[in-house]
């Protein structure tokens, strides 16, 4: 099971920049407040808290296909579409190209030298095709998704269809009516789970099964977390003592950017996954964290200095893990050199983990708040619990905001832009205003 | 050359949370004074602003020497001494190891698994291994150093040090007394210059010839664009711009954090280099920017919410450009559905483009404020242009806060600790303040 420690978030073990014990116990009652409306899923979009208990069996079936047919397995998707896939895919089998098969690529950019690159390095004929969108119409993996029919078509005639798999709304959209018409296999993203809380749907599911990872047991891990914090007690309750810690650093200490660090190269996607669920979820009304994403201890050399010295608007979430799998042992050379020789007969995870302790040590000295979640192992199982860990922190977390953390409403007015620089119909008048947005932007620049 | 449009930042186009022309106005008597101290060379760490004019031989030989023997190139750097070469690698040259040699390898972190999967993949006896550290006593760094010193000498047995390049200080330091005792090859990184502005020193340069790259190309970039930035007239000059802007934004508007999103794939290293850049030399004493790596235009779909209607806190920095290089078209596919037909007979650089452009106009639209940096093209001319045009500025930038932008005195108290673990001598007291802590830390936790 992960666990939660939060020593250096108290006064006292921080000092003053620290929270109470007391300011904690006064906050039960909210917390207690939100829990009721998990619990009795006021919001259809706790539907997402369903998701550890589907039938994986369509999942595994479709996946057994892709696993006998093709070589190359592509995900078409963005955002939560592509950031849980992608998480997934690099904790659990990192390197994967190098020596797996079949191959995985996840495209989820219209970056066009990126696909290019793709295209000339897969052999479309032994390839399936996952496209992924909750809505059946967004614009960027619609494009990608058009390139690729057209292709695989002309390329295999008859049966092209069938490498296709969309995985969407059970019933609306474009690309369900895609399904119904031209035969392509589908997978359903449950009504009322949204696109950042979808990994454990058929989203993330599917690729788990293509590169050989039990759906089953993510699912298990999700769980088993989920039971472990079904209570309403604060102090009980590490998803609630997530969000209700992180809340009150901004409400009290005006600590708006949270930094998630995981010591492992394989879980830097993860903090990708849940900068997206925080970002957006948050991010409304004008108010909101900042989550960034970073990876130890390299980061160390890169953002630690600003983290320790810089303003005091930060916490930091440690990920580490007592479970490498692996280890390499320094070996015992320039024994004469002080300055080296330390380090022979250790190991790299001991380096690892001493430097992870060694730079919570160094910020709890220095008076900044940070949090460490430990994981024993990094595999399905607990990748399970990390993901349902943080998507039910955040729905909890919205609710301390009183916003809603499902929609995103801010995204909105890019889209009508571009539709209107694109040429859709009905959005004529878009057009127009970038028009004169350019005349407005033209005098300033040099 | 590289454009910068501030459009977006001026009261004039975005209202009240703008700037006004007066202001900026009033602050060229600061710029002309830190103009002075740039011009005069006052700091020794400015040495950065003279690698355009270096000598590129002795790295060209030695890139041709790998080039002729190893199947593997293999560097060993963290922090400074990776981030610039990441970043060269990934614009320069996308999906290098799927179709190019020598394959590439930049090992920056101590993570057994990543370290691991390198070596099953990579023939030691057909690799060659950069080392880079401007101390030469990086502890992460000399751990896999000395890993792969104990591999190859057992591989390689006579002349397996050959193999090795150090790129380090041109005379002091362990690596260097190896240097000089083993026979190793070797490149400086010149007095003065820092690891997070020595991207183009023999850091960068060395993997840029490794690659096919020409590194004077990258210096006639840097070049061109040091002279375009000379004169001390803050409306004509981008580099002292770009500082003023995000400096006055802070103090005027309290806006800390720099996102950083670049239109293509292949530059989101860059914008992960810029981070530790801007990071670490500008947080300390409590001040400081938090920049923020990003790439369009998959994070519309992760951060854009949070921009758009989160906290007043941000500044928004583009990176477009005008050529792809390859473009891809959208075929007419699904024609009766208006949802997707839009699409049709665009291409793929069309629409990254018009997204690219709705995002800055919705954000200003919303009175937030954001830069666009237009780069013609993504070859090594412009790259050298970025990275020179972003070292200076930040150096600038620096001088505006008042503080020492080439040191990172935050860091050390995390090293002396992870020394007391790993039984460094003269560290035995920061042992026991481990142990301590640890004591302290076993209360609060679930």
């Amino acid at each position: 099971m992960i666990e939660l420690n939060f020593s250096n978030m108290m006064e006292e073990v921080i000092g003053v920049r620290g929270l109470s014990k007391r300011i904690l116990e006064d906050f039960q009652g909210k917390v207690i407040d939100v829990h009721g409306q998990i619990r009795d899923r006021l919001w259809p979009e706790l539907a997402f808290i369903d998701l550890p208990s589907q039938d994986t069996s369509e999942i595994k079936k479709i996946a057994q296909e892709v696993r006998e047919e093709s070589e190359n397995f592509l995900i078409l998707g963005i955002g939560g579409s592509a950031l849980g896939p992608k998480a997934l895919l690099e904790a659990l089998s990192p390197f994967h190209n190098f020596t797996k098969s079949p191959k995985v690529f996840i495209y989820d950019n219209v970056d066009p030298r990126t696909l290019k690159h793709i295209l000339s390095l897969i052999d479309l004929k032994k390839t399936s095709v996952n496209v992924i969108s909750k809505s059946g119409s967004t614009a960027e993996t619609a494009a990608s998704f058009m390139i690729l029919w057209d292709g695989m078509r002309e390329l295999l005639k008859r049966r092209f269809s069938k490498r296709f798999i969309a995985t969407t709304d059970p019933e609306k959209g474009n690309l369900r009516t895609i399904v119904g018409r031209e035969g392509l296999k589908s997978l359903p993203i449950p009504r009322g789970v949204v696109g950042r809380y979808s990994v454990l749907s058929p989203v993330g599911l599917l690729l788990a099964e293509v590169i050989g990872i039990d759906s089953d047991e993510l699912l298990i891990g999700a769980k088993d977390i989920q039971k472990r914090c079904s209570n309403s007690e604060l102090w009980k309750n590490p998803i609630y003592l997530f969000g209700t810690l992180l809340y009150l650093m901004d409400k009290k200490e005006g600590r708006t950017i949270n930094v998630m660090v995981a010591y492992a190269d394989g879980l830097k996607p993860l903090s990708e996954w849940f900068c997206q669920l925080w970002a957006e979820s948050l991010g409304k009304q004008e108010v909101g964290l900042t989550p960034y994403p970073s990876v130890g201890v390299t980061d160390q050399h890169s953002q630690l200095q600003l983290w320790i010295e810089g303003p005091q608007d930060k916490v930091v979430i440690f990920i580490r893990t007592n479970d490498y799998g692996v280890d390499i042992k320094i070996p015992n050379v320039f024994k004469d050199m002080e300055g080296l020789s330390y380090l022979s007969g250790h190991t790299l995870s001991e380096l690892m983990k001493a430097e992870e302790e060694a730079t919570e040590i160094a910020l709890a000295k220095a008076g900044r708040p940070n949090i460490t979640i430990t994981v024993p192992k990094i595999d399905a199982y607990h990748m399970g619990q990390l993901f349902h860990f943080f998507e039910l922190s955040t729905a909890f977390t919205g609710f301390l905001y009183e916003i809603n953390p499902f929609n995103q409403p801010g995204v909105e007015e890019g889209k009508n832009l571009t539709y209107g620089m694109m040429g859709k119909k009905g959005f004529e008048k878009k057009r127009k205003e970038v028009e004169e947005y350019r005349k407005k932007r033209s005098r300033w620049r040099v």
